[in-house]
């Protein structure tokens, strides 16, 4: 924590200000934004298509934004927001405000990018202290010193003892206590995908920091501050321990760890792309941390190249016997088939970062035809998530793909959570998306079209 | 809906980009800290005073930012996100993204000004769209437009009619549709708050608005969105009519909404500094909307008068006939009484906006003694929410003024959230604040503090 003294904090404000300032034209951040054609010339792109074009702008703004707090200043923050208070002071214990004088401020979302992918996770944050010296602290600046750190490449135990010393210099409290709760994307390989093991959720991960009293982990006014954030039970058991040797983020699972196959060809220049982006934000690509981030980042990368192959699988559908009538057409049943939350993962087009949910699919099948495996629906899900995406496309591509499988009458939802809703200056955290696309009986069947709609499942939890 | 016009739209952003590049120095927006200062004088309080010297230039800010969306232009936030995609085309209906084709973004956190008491209200924002003309509009901008006009005074169903026309009028699809689900403060008058009915939670209200395929109300489509939304059951029926009379701000209730008798005695320069205040946001303080916005914005800020009465309740405690053991020292039991979920008002005196929630008071009663009665906890409560205040300090002295009543051995929670810490840059939807005095027994005794701390109902509902 040598990088913490106070000096530490005392960059100046001034370029900051000056750069959330300037309206980022095309001609701004131009070594980001190079690195970012680099990128998606790797991924066998065409960096002139419409939706692409301006994306090296918009992924140079969001990743200036996400790593701000480089250039912010603790001390500028806090210094302004320190209030005098009577009966806080430490001495007078027994007077209100004594031992049990802690102040908390609970559920804070945050986000911050992952220093071992370079993909943003989310973090709740619950802050507290015990105000000494007859002061408090403007509750906001809490949340405000918490983002100056949660706004650079980051790992959860650093942040949260980075949040908490930078708390304890400025508020001079009797002490600081932090817990983050952190949200990390599954990172599936490509190749594993289409196996039958899906990850579900988030990976998550629960870290915590003390100063001064809360110093000691075992010491009370620790259950005192879980009781007030009211987490009951043995939560101290949850928080992951100082020094474990667990990686949270998932490039760094040893399952999948070992090189991947796609790595093997990558073009040295997306590597060197990446190497540029991490000096351009003013961090050491050197730093022990950051050495293979760039192979990390690449793995998750590479799962989206664009790939020219035609996904036809009329051959599969020729090969079913179909049930006819007398006059030779398809007799169809009433009922409504459906396949629902099949996972999926891909990569927003405009801003290079993820996002995530489920497919619901619907399908009248005709009768007599078995009903369409499971797995193979799932696996047209990943063929489309995994490239560069908007999920309105993705839906439709997934519609017409397996239409003429299922007999053409079908309706596809997505649900998704977006990183570009949440890991730029938007900070939508808690939104989500849904897309419809439909095609024979459910574009005219409003009736087919509301029952299947309400047969969704109620929970957001991808 | 005249004013809605596109060149409504075309207001030159030049002004808020400068706005908020500068870091408001003391010296900025001098009339809206004029007429702060008069309203704090015009609360009995030192506008000196260390906790709220700066308060006129904080609420200055927060004006500012909470109504800069007067500034903000539609077509430059959504022009540069138009982006091509095929299929998407209403003529080509049947296939994929047909009359299906709908698009959601759910679950937009924001917030607004009320224009009928310039208290801030939450609002969960859920927007849909069908794109049509084989174009889509980046996911982020429908919550950038939202908040273009959340970010003005505003009345629910204004707002989401505004929010609605604009995204029509800006990305021409077939049809726009806007569910707002929004949340006012409670708003008591001083003197009906000692009695025993006290309002709880938040006043609730969803308004809906659409254009294009979702002009007509029972059109099908709403139930798809409805269903996307993950609203199940009868729905349309718990969203307000247009041009219902029912009052959802509660400044306009008709019960509270007789001229309170502390009106009466208004200090004119106070109605003159809010409508300055109103003037200054480039609002007309004539609109009929806000005609009556001052003396309702005042009638809640009188609430929070200084009133340098003392809460001096040593002659009731001492009418109580308190046990003694042979020494003359009372006997304690060892059984925690407590007071759970007293609800109080307050106005967070570094921004003058409202923070509310509830208070918890634990302590163990001498042998014999009748508990307290309830009501005398909820009206010390209320005594010291109604100023102008901090959390830390309402927290403290409320612990040591029913310390004497109460035997001296006192824990005192409040937990509040804060509309500081939502409705000002920092928007942190969700957030919210827990503070503990202790006195006596329980600032030594660690499992007594525990005990009653495991005792708090673990709901956040204040």
């Amino acid at each position: 924590m040598g990088a913490l003294d106070e000096g530490h904090y005392d960059v100046e404000l001034e370029n900051t200000l000056k750069l959330s300032c300037t309206k980022l034209g095309v001609e701004e951040e131009p070594e980001i934004q190079a690195s970012v054609r680099v990128l998606l010339q790797g991924l066998g792109e065409d960096i002139n298509r419409e939706g692409i074009k301006k994306t090296p702008l918009r992924v140079a703004k969001a990743l200036r934004h996400a790593t701000k707090g480089y250039k912010q200043n603790v001390k500028d923050i806090v210094e302004d927001a320190l209030f005098p208070e009577a009966g806080l002071d430490n001495n007078r214990v027994g007077h209100a405000g004594g031992a049990g004088g802690l102040v908390i401020v609970r559920d804070l979302d945050l986000f911050s990018y992952c220093e071992s992918c370079l993909l943003p996770f989310q973090v709740k944050c619950h802050v507290g202290y015990v105000p000494s010296g007859q002061r408090v602290v403007g509750l906001s600046k809490l949340s405000r010193v918490a983002d100056v750190f949660a706004k650079r490449l980051q790992d959860p135990q650093r942040l949260a003892d980075e949040v908490c010393s930078a708390l304890q210099h400025s508020i001079k409290s009797a002490g600081v206590a932090v817990i983050l709760q952190c949200c990390h994307i599954h990172f599936p390989a490509v190749e594993s995908m289409f196996l039958d093991s899906l990850p579900e959720g988030w990976i998550k991960i629960m870290v915590s920091s003390g100063t001064g009293i809360f110093e000691n982990e075992g010491a009370n006014i620790w259950s005192e501050f879980f009781s007030l954030l009211k987490f009951r039970g043995s939560i101290a058991d949850k928080i992951q321990k100082r020094n474990s040797t667990n990686h949270w983020c998932p490039s760094l699972a040893s399952s999948i760890n070992k090189v991947p196959s796609n790595v093997g060809t990558v073009n040295p220049s997306m590597v060197s792309a990446v190497i540029s982006i991490l000096r351009s934000l003013d961090e050491d690509p050197l730093r022990k941390e950051l050495v293979g981030t760039p192979a990390r980042f690449l793995k998750w990368l590479l799962n989206f190249q664009n790939c020219h192959m035609d996904m036809n699988l009329n051959t599969w559908v020729q090969k079913k016997k179909k049930p006819q009538n007398s006059n030779g057409e398809l007799k169809f049943s009433s009922r409504i088939h459906s396949e629902l939350s099949l996972p999926f993962w891909s990569q927003c087009e405009h801003h290079l970062l993820p996002f995530h949910g489920v497919v619901h699919i619907g399908y009248f099948s005709a009768e007599g035809v078995d009903p369409i495996g499971k797995s193979l629906l799932q696996s047209i899900v990943h063929f489309y998530g995994f490239k560069l995406q908007v999920q309105e496309r993705l839906t439709r591509q997934i519609a017409e793909t397996v239409a003429p499988i299922l007999g053409g009458d079908v309706i596809v939802v997505a649900e998704a959570s977006h990183m570009c809703m949440i890991a730029r200056g938007i900070e939508k955290f808690g939104s989500s998306t849904a897309t419809i696309a439909v095609l024979g009986r459910f574009s005219t069947d409003a009736k087919a079209r509301t029952l299947f709609l309400e047969s969704l499942p109620c929970t957001n939890s991808f």
